[in-house]
């Protein structure tokens, strides 16, 4: 039998430090992101909005060609690179410190190609989060799991196929047996929510209906996804940081609203950073790039 | 003789209702929206962003593939198709809790094709509706009414053209028993909107003439659809609600504005509906997707 | 001897007054502006973001294609036309309560090609704004001045241009013998902006250099286009109105920032137009279209 | 030994002061920004967005096709040039105040030609911004500096690419020295930036580990140009007040935020650039264009 542990606040202030004087933008690491096929661009765009706005030093989006101007339209913080070119692909997977595959990646062959494309160039010093589609090919294909420390972020169907086991069998016992076999962390996404990690199984407890909003996944994708490229000393608190962030400034925005938008979460993050590392000193550094 | 039923802020309550807290985007419904040519792109991206606005869970754009961009640029939240791709259109209208079909679709050769295949696929559970060029198309083109709940939104000219009821006899008589020959719900937008159904006929009383601006309807159109898929047990209702809504907020706004832009209404109305679900319990739920 | 006329705030008061109850969009004038080409989209789209804000009932924008996403991006509103298709360009340009002609045009064959377009389709029922480089085109080509009440917007070069007379020589009694010969209305921008009518001069004395910024000029020929449209009753009035509000805006955005950004003046126009209608009744009206 | 100047505030009011009122957008200079790839639009898109808000009177970015769209789309007061346009580059780069040449424009046969065709065009009058990858690019196809009041804006790794000076090695004393066989003023973006001119050694002493976030130097070289070309009576200083201003306004906002995304410090210069001013007149100037 597992106790899940409850996820607090206080992973926030474990995470959320104030950054080294003398950082640079390479302090806070390189993440690369790939997904976003013709029909689904807004899902990488709230990724990669979600990893800029989280922390992360540098952000390269490949995707569609069709989405370069929809991302440059409200992030030109990010790089655009065409997901179709394996070979700038992978040049780009190599260095990142995290690589996120999978929003709005589709499930088509030319998805299944560029998915392949960024396992082949994975490496085990590397966190990579593999969302939505990303799962359901590697179920349906049967792709091996790649190199890197693995961070799955799958909704419950996403995680029946990925595991075998049936929404209505998901049990703690269960799923942690699949994670095991694993060896990954898997975000599985639902009411209250689970993080299964090699040593413990934990459960975010707050979040709002608020949330239930087409796109709210990506940006958790992408806060994942930010949170360990940044904070990439500890990646699993990172993980946890991000997964309870996400659902605390949700809550934040659902007093005032009956819904909440995606982006908006990714947009308050810098305000809402900040107020976690209340009570540590702040310096000025003048490092420009 | 029929007595108008003067709508009043008690269909807001009695539609808007805290969300379920073990709810996920899929509670919300999924709404398909179909329009916006190479020259009225504007139209449906305003009608797509008051159905994502609104809290429709899962919302897609059919559009020309010249509005990709602009539509991603100002929503991510949305999916995108190519409005010409029959087979895709399909797929996405068979599923949907409400379709929209309308708003910018122009009325030649191209939009008609469009309007017919969208009509070949809705069906009885769904909800439709039919808007701006497409009531115009469907007039002239002597086209039958699709299977579903059907919606109509006619300014005065274009009910006269479903209708064959000049503007200036269009009295409550004659246009309830045009609705009853349609079996539809007719939204007849003017000076004290007026709704047709099979019961009852309701008038709007609110409103003001810093509506008079052009987008205005694309985003009712879009609200009616996105209230529809939310609310999509009392669908009925649900356009009620979206109507008075539409009007309630654009008064609110124009305290303090000479004139209303439509996309103002849509972002308004998470911070409105919010307020409309006050007196009800709130709680935390961690379903995310 | 002239003695020009000081603008105050009067005009606002005369011009900007609370719409009628029944009022729809139609009331408030078809605007089609014409300009923008693969260099200079910008200027088009800051006069189209006025026209829309200032409150013209419909508003199409004819431009390159290049141009079509971002305006579409920022201003949903608006419709897009290809400035390219001659027929296209003349049905519109024909039922406009106003056009807009100049902005970001170039000066190329292309350009003129496009000019002379618009000027066969011009009756004179309708108020023609020309501005920028359509001046240049005019005096260069010596093309004729189309049909229509005439409003030009030159500043002093191209006025120099225009009238032949040099910029230092621009002296009141010249500017107006060269206004009254072309019969047209001339709002010649420069330290106090003067506006050359068929009776009379006016003078406008507000104003800052916080507007001496690029685009400024384009957003007031869309003001001008919008007001006219949409108070086309008294269209000298409106012309003195869209001048007047121009300064008194940007001057309130100046008492905080250094530089005004052209479109601040026209998102920052419901709120200051509201303020001018004060004294007088609201009320409601419910036509949406 | 060279003792460092310290920067204060100082530069800033004696920078930045109250507008002549006769002054019309040419008083504030022409810049032309190029740069922005394929890949790296974003990087360009920033650098305008500092010049625009800094005040800059005509902003024209050179960059490539793909880029255009995105620009206007939250930039309309930039004009766009295609920078594959040898001619029309040059036409751009001869008249204008300053130039700014490196954002985002990468560091392939493309990106030297481009590099090239700008070098050939500048001359003694202009101030030429060099960033980024034209530092990177210089350095590798040892081009000579081109003509003008150079600027260069090198992070450690670029500044020893061009001066030969291992990062371990750069010590006030070689940079000096680099900077004098260089003729060249040099930002050089690190911890406590440091700015070397002919006559002294200059350092800033502000700034936060907020600012370490991708895009943060494009901003930068943006408000360097656009300072040197609105107060180009005094490049030196312009340059001084740009940098110091910068980390000003990103310590301002990181008062709240845990990073500053740097289009944030763009849209903030103009409210920032006005408190500078304080104690001066202010007085009313009607000049549009």
């Amino acid at each position: 039998m597992f106790t899940m542990e409850k996820l607090t606040d206080q992973i926030l202030f474990d995470v959320i430090k104030p950054r080294p004087k003398d950082s640079f933008k390479g302090t806070f690491g390189k993440i690369t992101l790939v997904g976003g096929n013709k029909n689904f661009g807004g899902a990488i765009i709230m990724a990669s909005t979600a990893a800029v706005c989280a922390g992360a030093g540098l952000v390269t989006t490949c995707t569609d060609p069709i989405n370069a101007s929809p991302l440059h339209s409200q992030l030109p913080e990010a790089m655009f690179a065409d997901f179709n070119d394996d070979e700038q692909v992978a040049k780009l997977v190599e260095p990142a410190t995290t690589v996120v595959v999978g929003p709005g990646l589709g499930d088509d062959q030319q998805s299944l190609h560029i998915l392949k494309n960024v396992f082949a160039h994975t490496s085990n010093q590397q966190n990579v989060v593999i969302d939505g589609s990303a799962i359901t090919l590697m179920a349906r294909e049967g792709l091996s799991q790649p190199a890197g420390n693995i961070i799955y972020t799958p909704h419950q169907m996403e995680w029946q196929r990925l595991s075998g086991i049936k929404i209505a069998d998901q049990s703690e016992e269960r799923n942690k047996a699949a994670q095991a076999k694993l060896g990954a962390t898997v975000v599985l996404k639902k009411h209250h929510t689970e993080i299964y990690t090699d040593d413990k199984v934990y459960q975010l407890t707050i979040g709002t209906p608020a949330q239930a909003v087409g796109g709210m996944g990506d940006t958790l994708a992408g806060m994942v996804g930010g949170f360990t490229a940044e904070f990439s000393q500890h990646p699993l608190q990172a993980v946890l940081a991000a997964v309870y962030a996400h659902s605390a400034v949700a809550e934040q925005i659902a007093e005032s609203q009956y819904i909440v938008l995606p982006h908006q979460i990714s947009r308050a993050l810098p305000t809402f950073m900040k107020k976690m590392e209340k009570g540590h000193d702040e310096d000025h550094i003048g490092f420009l790039n």
